[in-house]
């Protein structure tokens, strides 16, 4: 099955571990003669990158992205857009104290029971390093939807249960808090799609939910997608969740639907929101076991996110617009 | 893209209409030299089927498979399984009514939008009567994962707010109301799948939870997923999310992850929830509008669901059968 | 791998025994609101069907082909097209004696291998009848490449060594012989396309002649594909060999490149040759083994194609026809 | 569609022009915990480079991999192995020359009416550069058919009509002369695969040959695909034709079935046989014509391959052994 790609048209292959070399990417499918932005792309990688907030990692990474091909005179050609972003500074680093232990709530158990092997550093693929590769191909798509007028914008909708923007003072407060006693926050991304043409997905497999909801809960740490009313809307009468048509544009009075009737956009915006779970990685001790079962004690120590929402953001950003785009790409079936 | 096939190693396409001759489908990559219980399939078509609650259209429908290929002498012999359903007792129905006006939240206005062209006759392709297939090829990947002894369990736990079982007589009381107005209602269903090995999924973009949550939004009227902890866990600490390692066995003390952990189960259950919205075709009439974008009103009339829940069971076992199936089939990568 | 779908854009599944209740297949990713004329696909059935030549078996086999979905008032929908072609008159025939044998160099010993288990009625799924469903699925591939100027014709162009249509008085006289003596004979079909446009073919892995490689190679028999100068070509100095551009309208005055350039077609006739082999069904005692490895005499009895190159004929043309199509119906890179 | 990867279950992509940075590939559904011997696959790579042989250019190229993603201490991880081989020395070459021209039986023609734009330095990605990328995958593929003993082994069958090895002394001279006129040969190269055990192979659509000619048609300047007894086989009659089984190993005394019986391995000797068509590139004045369709006269210049065939070798071995690889690790339907 080779999980490593996605996409139908437009396919993004990633590679890369946490601290190999790179992490990279391939984007195969992506229209010729295309002018490529490579600054969006690196402001892109940028929103990314730890460091940038109160929220997350002061750690700095250099997310440089390089193009090692399918870019000829500023434009695409067609082929195959390769690229990496080169791992920076953890030659030095000492992972053996991970090699034996199974961390509580990460992919150690699973990988190592599923590929017999696994690089011990720093969760080696399972890291959530890989989505920078993620971002690097999402840019590409986004930039060919701009071009259509399509915009694909995320935001934080809620932290640890605290509204944003409403509860954002307080919300910094106690990720202070949070971060003082080494614990973690998870929270909600939404996400608006807007300037899109009725008629993406395709029934009845691949539906444009269906993609985007496999785009989103492939993301590290995401645990649930809701798109429209979602789940309130399961508390809503037919009659109240029905959306009314307004006229000759086809526009509807409500938007229930998040733009999407019976797997096939309709023009109106399109809207989903994504659940992710607190970090694993606290810096407060725990008890979990080793590889034969051994009960051991654990702390994370290092750096790390109290909160990963502000980098999810791009994240949830890019794997939407590669869904888009490989739609935008699929050949209408009207001719 | 042609999105009418599901699966990767076990591969579902599906064909037919609402109105047409039949409805049904081609099960590809199913081992060879299984026994099939055919009584088991018609089971579980059956519980799909109408008229088996109160919640649901008192039409009767006989959905009796007829299986076309892949099965000799009680087993099957590796060739693909082909499978129709006939449609009854259409013949008769007159849907000109709906040829030219766009039904609130259906897909009438996308489908058009889309094709050109559609079967107007009760949605076409678009109605619900389209996941008789899926629970057809969805009992044939639970016979399969009866015999590796995995058990898929889905049970209504929401209708229109309230909790099941615990609310249930309220809710009768509560749905009859519903269809005395004409009105419908949505819910939440829950899904447990016992008895899976750790292993399954294929990071890090087939993640076991990212093939459920596709394969779940995949179903009409499904509005959201989740699982593991969910939404709910959004407002964890770390500290509480965390699940515990315990000893030599490697499960753990809670499963806020659902049983998977970096997009591979565990070895825990796993067990998500799918949000579905009130249907759309209400016995009250409606402003909507016709092809042209002109006011009309429209009473949807005949008999249908006040809440689709009870007959979306089966559907989203079997959904989750096919993906489940489809990962134990895949090819360990540690040989 | 579910090796029973063909195609990208447009993917062709099929199903069905020789000897089940009928073959089938599901056309997936046809464009909508298509003028479908039945009669054309039901013409290309008759042309493969036996009985319709001095070269064939003269067995009468009604192959009539019903639609189940995808067609509306005449036109596709979109949905998938999904059809059968029913098995008749083979209910009182008797199989028992080919149960335990394997006959010499067809698919017995390999399938029962592959699948431990066989439907051994007259080769079950491995029987060339299979291509019935071909045919179909590449009649209507067919009609839309000639709503666009597109035709596909294939020829027998040798049989038995003997150039046809040279030396067919005497072909039909060598296989009237071989007729008398229980033996077979095979040949080469040689198929070109006309009016394609140039920019067809996915390079580097999908160039337009290997997928005409891989769907002639999939068919029954199939020993050999040549494109252009093909075998012969190896022979030929590059100074001879190459295609020089005549003017304005980039024709070239030789045709060694077969139309193809870099795997994408340039706007010159393609043409291709297939080599068929002799059909493995003789009437004429064989020493072959059973299950055991024990040695059995075996004859095929029954009556059996001498040449089946008639029959192959629009079996060529159907899978050359539905790799075009596929690659009509490919999104343009250049937008 | 995206063209530029390649298989079902080990899934090759490749990337890179003849003249950028680097060419590469990601290689992804590898078996985990695989040790990997990277003298070998740079072995591989060196019997590709140019310059091994008189046929050949004598233009040094290193051809040096740079591992980049998948192994860790020494073995695969089942993550993806991402590969590049840097382009050496092509900076200060001047191919503007090119920019305006089509060259002859090039795919310069097709390319820039495909993808409107094409890197026509040294052909860009239809060079067959690109097939390094195969080379290398293709190693790591190899590595993994020896441990199970199936060895893959191509080699010269023929050039320009003379017969290898027989005529070796008398190709020498006719290949010198060539060179001094600045013309090019093709010719044909044989390829066996030893030790499969029977049941590859995915009826109908993805049987052996079928794959494995897709596999020869995609690589550079491959005209022709044969196996078994091939085109010859059509002018021998079906009792001449027809392998006997010759008893309790269900072995055959004759291989017209190039191992391969209804598209599914029978356990003998794979083996088949690729035409080449000489190359298009020759040191000698050709008339073409200039993107506006004028005539222009053009000599190529430069060193190129006389013949290509030596180089060709590992480049078949390569791709018949991604072929057999994805075979292999697909699982077997009887479980």
């Amino acid at each position: 099955m080779a999980g490593n790609s996605f996409g139908n048209i437009l396919v993004l292959t990633t590679f890369g571990e946490s601290h190999g070399s790179c992490i990279g990417g391939v984007l195969d499918g992506f229209p010729s003669g295309f002018p490529v932005d490579l600054d969006f792309i690196q402001s892109e990688l940028n929103r990314r990158a730890p460091g940038s907030s109160l929220f997350t990692s002061p750690r700095k990474e250099e997310d440089r992205i390089e193009i090692l091909s399918g870019i000829f005179e500023g434009k695409t050609t067609g082929a195959p857009i390769a690229f990496i972003i080169p791992n920076k500074g953890h030659e030095s680093e000492d992972y053996s104290h991970l090699k034996d232990i199974y961390r509580p709530s990460h992919a150690d158990f699973t990988w190592e029971k599923k590929f017999g092997h696994r690089d011990y550093r720093g969760g080696g693929r399972s890291s959530a390093r890989e989505t920078a590769a993620r971002v690097a191909g999402g840019a590409f798509a986004m930039l060919f939807l701009r071009s259509k007028g399509i915009m694909v914008t995320a935001r934080i909708c809620e932290i640890a249960g605290f509204k944003i923007p409403g509860e954002e003072t307080r919300v910094l407060e106690y990720l202070k808090g949070l971060m003082d006693s080494g614990d973690t926050a998870g929270g909600i991304i939404s996400c608006t799609i807007d300037g899109l043409p009725a008629g993406l997905g395709e029934p009845v497999f691949d539906k444009l939910q269906a993609g985007l909801a496999k785009a989103m809960m492939s993301i590290n740490a995401a645990k649930g997608f809701e798109y429209g009313s979602g789940f309130a809307g399961t508390r809503m009468k037919g009659s109240e969740h029905n959306d009314a048509f307004t006229g000759r544009d086809f526009r509807t009075s409500t938007n229930n639907s998040g733009g999407i009737q019976g797997g096939i956009s309709n023009g109106m915006p399109v809207f989903f929101r994504v659940a992710f779970k607190p970090p694993s990685s606290i810096n407060i001790s725990q008890e979990t076991v080793d590889k034969q079962g051994n009960p051991v004690e654990f702390t994370a120590g290092g750096r790390h996110d109290v909160c990963f929402l502000p980098r999810a953001v791009p994240i949830v950003e890019a794997m939407a617009a590669l869904v888009i785009a490989d739609h935008m790409l699929t050949p209408a079936p009207a001719g």
